[in-house]
């Protein structure tokens, strides 16, 4: 079993979408995490669910649980509204990125490699690349459901 | 809105459960994660799926990719057979707990501060605790959702 025998489609948002409606997304479909992509649909992130919540998060509040704290019920309700008007790479935290290893294999890898990376990048989505083009994604849940049943 | 009105019910996983029945349950539920808890019910771990994952993939193929890669087809299929047998206290990795902050928090959290605690540590689940007692869980599809439609 490679990585080609388990690819699904998989929504992706672009750098120019509204950061509210790849949450939209996510949480609509139940999705795992988002695959930001370039114009040209090569995937320059990879973002588990709880990146994407990330986005949303002011950083002084990730930081230190005492300041989340100290902001009201409502306003805390309201937290998402930060985003309006925003886009995904206006969101997009600046990362060393060449430090990060993505989530990303070729059609090849078997499942545990798929796993290893998985459990690496604590990303519970691989992306599958082909020549550089997404040709789909392996989800966590997908893998363990075959790998089970294998 | 606070986390006592985002709880749900949630499967827990006793430390000496088989760790092939976690994998099931996580995978057959569909669940973002596991929560490990002690004979008192309190909880010991809070599990995102990708930790249960790791559970099952040997140390070494984690740390470097090439050697996944080296393991043929089909002893990658069967990666999950090294679990046969073990249970979960066998399988959780000593850590140094006391560096770790556990996604958990109580009752009266707001959802900015459940939202900065996932960010945080990475886990699509917070266990609520209400008197050291596992009160449910708050996923981060049931926050986005709520979050979205407020």
């Amino acid at each position: 079993m490679r990585a080609r025998d388990l690819l699904a489609d998989f929504p992706v948002v672009g750098l120019d979408s509204p950061v509210i409606d790849a949450a939209r997304l996510l949480a609509e479909q139940d999705l795992p995490g988002l695959i930001v992509v370039d114009h040209d649909g090569s995937p320059l992130a990879i973002l588990p669910g709880t990146e994407v919540l990330a986005l949303a998060v002011p950083a002084y509040c990730q930081d230190d649980p005492a300041l989340a704290r100290v902001v009201d019920e409502a306003h805390a309700d309201g937290f998402l509204r930060a985003l309006s008007g925003r886009t995904v790479r206006e969101c997009l935290p600046p990362r060393p990125r060449e430090l990060r290893e993505l989530p990303v294999a070729d059609p090849d890898a078997t499942v545990l490699e798929l796993a290893a990376l998985m459990a690496r990048t604590h990303s519970p989505l691989v992306a599958v690349l082909e020549q550089g083009r997404l040709a789909g994604v392996v989800t966590l849940q997908a893998l363990l459901e075959r790998a089970l049943a294998g």
